[in-house]
């Protein structure tokens, strides 16, 4: 393809719906990229500190991939295949087992669904619910798992819950780490509303939970929280469900972000960077004693998109065949909340905060507004940066993991430049 | 990518959940596939009339979108772009309007969901019922809409409503054309039901329907039936939702199933081929008046898959601009037609009977097991075929639309050689 | 109790809710009442063809009953006895047995619930659900079962279930008998979708239905129909429950107004009469294999509502030792069909129509305005009718099964005259 | 009515189902009643601190109320009335708002619902959900609020809650008082889900409470917990229901057990003791704004249960002009509570503790269940005395309000050597 004659400016506004977001904040129209950057048809370029809202942990188009999508393309290797065995998705199973599964001695399951994490959530649902013949679900507050109406059950943000456009029901929210006061122990309220026969809880099948909440507001729950919720669910039967669509392949430095922690989730859910190269793909893990499916009780027509099983399986044996990602990973991560640090120290007036781990940060003000203005700076400096947070009130930030060390660090400079020009 | 050394043949056993369906009717690893043709590590190859569940309509790699693709991803186009303008995007917008909408004077907004079915089938339903104000949507028999809560809810299929795992709520099923003894007037029981202010009936929001119902058993709809459908929507203030996922993009002839029946959906879901290359994309279109949503809504992060954007843009390109495909469609369907009333009348006495439009057909015998011995002895004979209908009763034909003639007599020729060497 | 000093005559309008509605059409404030004739207190009087919404099969204020009751009272028998043994429930029971049981060799158990129907119909189906482990109940076009949210479920009339404040799910309404063209089968529909496995019904643990439905409109099953409901819900595994409520008690002739159609429901609902002089009392029967309550599953204060015992063992003793009740309804029934054919005949350019069965009877006109204001002038001319239907249009005759003949051929002269009287 | 010859002793058994539970601990036929005392046929009697689970305040067959009752029945007084006007209704009206309402500043409207409390309860929730167009509502751990759909999805017990048959939803539990660890603040949790926008809290339409839970265990709130909870609504515009079914008229003192605490409900739950005489009525209260009720749009057979009202004026003419009983109840009260302190003393190593208000207590053990044991000695020792609490882990004490100080003496004693006698 090459670029096209110069199109109406306003085909967007004509004919595609208001429901478009990113591109309000992101006038631009995006044409190429490489890396950590991003350019426009006019030459303009941004370095990108959003990555695809983590779909692209190695970058754009990272060339190691690119070549293999472009070799299996060019030979005509199979592209859809629903969910019939095919050569690039043996391949995919067997480098997932032998760079990710067999290290961590897990002897999960993978079910292949719908490319979009929501649809591997919904599958993660509907499996605990059979598998435990309960039909609620514990989540948390400022949790986001997607927008189809399971996920969005047991999704935190209320205007996007308002959009079921039907009541949501079978989830019950409980505090995530650090929600209440800092003072309340953790899981003083889920533990009695188990224990007590009359507290009026559902029963729930299972807790899902992210380890940080990416949209959520960059809300990191500590180690032992995450091993106390574990031990919580196992105490009461309940199975586990970490969302590390967002948090996985990478993004706090290990694989799975709940590794830190030392616990084992008995469900898991991977989308967004599990394809690489920005291709759809998602992935539900489970305990294999919990694989009770009847063969096509969940189903779903791309669910076989071979492209995106072959960039898959070159980031796995790019990146996951040693621990000097992670390590790499760990090691930009001081070098972000360096930076951070400096700034909150710098604006301390404007009581600057910052949280984060791994390459996932978020940055917030007093003034809820000022993350959307720091934002906005940010573009026009030639830094994509965008908000999280129920009220968009966290500035997050979510650079490649291969990101180089000079990008980041002129990334953090344009951020820090931006938040002093964002004062209002 | 080359293709791997011979893997352990039980990974897929060993890894992949018990979930997994096509595979086990054929038990090949596919590798490579062009046109209509699909291929193994070994060298078999098989004639494709199953077309990725309708994903393939240009065929398997489909050479004019292969180079676009290449071409793409040679040059570093940006690969995913959420709901952020791209140059892709606006040419597959532009070329959709110039192709698709204007000739069809269709005045409806687009709006890219997560890129499965399902996806657009739930963000349709949101749609709809936020537009209205009310929670019930109205399904037909045998529908089959897609495996999220929401699209699953309006899905008829009693397995597959049982593995949600919750009572699924806020549908009505009402009887698709001749579903009930072809005496009983069409709508009758769902008109009494809306007409009558005792009648039960929660008021519907919305009436979903496919024009024929390609899971459900190939059950085609009348046009008839779906102008008097049309009608009653309107008249009591109902939104017609069209799921033209399977049926669309040139499945029944036209680009959309619809046309033929002369009617005008107010929401309109297209995925599989509209991608063109089988790549995930989905779409959800609606009248202008509709596109009510607030920014960021519903999302889903790989909405902007670009390389389908691409692909879909050289399908659009390539495909209609004319009527060629069209009627080169309606030619390939009069020999279907022709070979199944051949089978039909050779296998009088064991009941068989077809149906079908365009290039969607269904076979079916008395006994209700015959359809899955035929399409087993196809897959020997070197013929992907499957089953569809609620029972696995109807043996399915959905080749490419771009198969040659010589192609689809091959084709035909097996499967009449199947029927015969399949009787019990 | 003596009568009061005059009041402020808008005591009702200052603080009773604005939901009430009977004392809008009937302004009178009513006083005493005997046998069909109830009094103000200016010592006007008027003929209730209304009984108690069909509570006061006996009358008001029956001798017998009433004796019975001030004896029990000025004995100081216990009054609220919960679900304790008591001598009251005990006679009751023992005369339950004898009188109605037995006869009819039913082997049903019996459960006294909260006194009002709701509360017998919200045990019936928790009970089908428990015992089928099914959550989808199907009822029929202009039900009417009750106002809490689980008989509001599947209640027909479209302003009740509105005012539930939550979409009603869990019901799935099926046309009644004649509420289609007259010309589609019985249970053609309600027989497609039992046994298509694609039809998209929740697969229901019981039907509920009225053998007539009084507030839905005095519609009147044929015998036939019934018959081949129950043998459906045999077929299909599920449970027939008879909602008595309003048409149990010899309304329709015999003790049970299905004891015509000779089926014998799983689940029966009582109240209304049951208590005989118009004290809350309800009942639930089904078979003894049903009786898989745990103790306290369900519950209610008001369940041992030992004067309403006495009463229904004095109406039980009275009345249904021998089937003179039964032929003098059955005589009574000509003396109304009679009645209503003249005025039918008479008012033939009115398109007045009739229907009922024993002490039930609906009389309709082509203007649907046209019952209510028959219903006024039967007020004014001193006769209390009621509409029924779900836009009240349907007189609706509802006498004492006690009434006199000279009462009741009062009354209808009475209606004949409003009738004549209420032309437009 | 007198009594009858010798029952098989068997009926119950034979008959009635499996679910009644009172019997099973008591398995007296019991006859007659005056006051504090319940007499079987055989000449035994029981002391009454049940008060038929606080319906019998003032006492079994109160002289007073029988009298007005024998002669509103002698003379032939109106007996269901439905929502007629009738003369007991108006004077019940008059007397409501005089002895009542009026004296406390309460414009409130009344509503006769069915004559339950969980159709009083049915009408409120109802109510709120149309007024506030929202489907949630918040109830609290422990809560009892009736059996029927809505009342049973607000209700905490998990044994009742299963019953329903389907899941209940719509509901959201919160901590009661004192339910977490005393440290916690009163509603930190509550108000943050209420100020959080991603806090996945359906926003409810009402909160529902019980000032004490009498059910679940008598947990009594303290009145400054009550006010803030009434502050939080009121700042988060959500209604407030006080459920006062079990506690109000009297039990706790004042008329209302809210008074104490200084607050005003937007919405009143009434039933049990308004009666009277255990006869069975219900009212649901709201404030004149609320009554947005279309004629109709809730309604119930035996909501003008006439002979209610009679007695029910006979109890607020008789013990409402003046405030004796409130402070007769508080005198009581002490001797109690002194009572109570004794036993707890004495049974320090056994964990007893006490709690309780006006004329509502609880007494527990280190050993659950010990309270039944207590229960089963007591009635052998002629004292009618029920457990509470999801467990069964409470011995309830509710004596009539009318009880002598002698026979609260003689009932305490019993109470005391009950325990003394149950130590295993």
């Amino acid at each position: 393809m090459t670029a096209p004659a110069p199109a109406p400016a306003d085909i967007f506004a004509k004919r595609e719906s208001e429901v478009r977001s990113y591109c309000r904040n992101w006038p631009a129209a995006f044409d190429t990229a490489q890396g950590a950057r991003i350019h426009d048809r006019d030459g303009r370029s941004w370095l990108d500190f959003f990555a695809g809202a983590g779909s692209l942990n190695y970058g754009h188009n990272n060339p190691a991939l690119k070549q293999a999508l472009i070799d299996y393309i060019s030979r005509d290797g199979v592209t859809l295949g629903l969910d019939m065995h095919t050569e690039a998705k043996r391949m995919f199973l067997e480098s997932f087992e032998r760079r990710i599964l067999q290290p961590r001695n897990m002897d999960h399951k993978m079910m292949f669904t719908g490319p979009t994490g929501t649809n591997a959530v919904e599958a993660a649902l509907k499996l605990a619910r059979k598998a435990k013949g309960r039909q609620s679900v514990v989540s948390f507050t400022n949790a986001f798992h997607g927008m189809s109406l399971g996920s969005l059950a047991v999704t935190g943000n209320a205007f996007k819950r308002a959009g079921a456009g039907i009541p949501l029901v079978h989830g019950t929210p409980m505090p995530y780490d650090d929600y209440l006061d800092g003072k309340t122990p953790d899981f003083l309220w889920f533990e009695r509303l188990l224990e007590g026969s009359g507290s009026g809880l559902n029963r729930p099948a299972a807790v899902i939970v992210e380890t940080v909440q990416g949209e959520g507001g960059v809300n990191v729950a500590r180690a032992e929280w995450l091993r106390a919720l574990a031990e919580l669910c196992k105490r009461h039967d309940i199975l586990l469900i970490v969302d590390d669509i967002q948090m996985g392949c990478g993004r706090t430095g290990a694989f799975f972000s709940f590794e830190e922690a030392g616990i084992e989730p008995d469900i898991i859910t991977l989308s967004k960077s599990i394809g690489g190269y920005g291709l759809p793909m998602a992935l539900t893990l489970f305990r294999p004693e919990l694989d009770i499916w009847e063969p096509a009780e969940h189903n779903g027509t791309f669910r076989g998109n071979n492209p995106a099983f072959v960039t898959a399986t070159a980031a796995l044996d790019t990146y996951w065949s040693d621990d000097r990602l992670t390590k790499q990973t760990l090691t930009h991560a001081e070098r972000v909340e360096a930076a951070l640090a400096a700034i909150c120290a710098e604006h301390q007036d404007a009581g600057a905060r910052y949280r984060g781990r791994g390459l996932v940060w978020g940055l917030t003000f007093a003034d809820k507004e000022r993350a959307a203005a720091v934002c906005a700076r940010a573009y026009d400096l030639g830094l994509l940066l965008e908000t999280s947070g129920a009220e968009s009130e966290v500035v997050k930030l979510l650079p490649p993991l291969t990101i180089t060390p000079d990008e980041l660090d002129e990334g953090l400079a344009i951020l820090t430049r931006a938040v002093a020009e964002s004062a209002s």
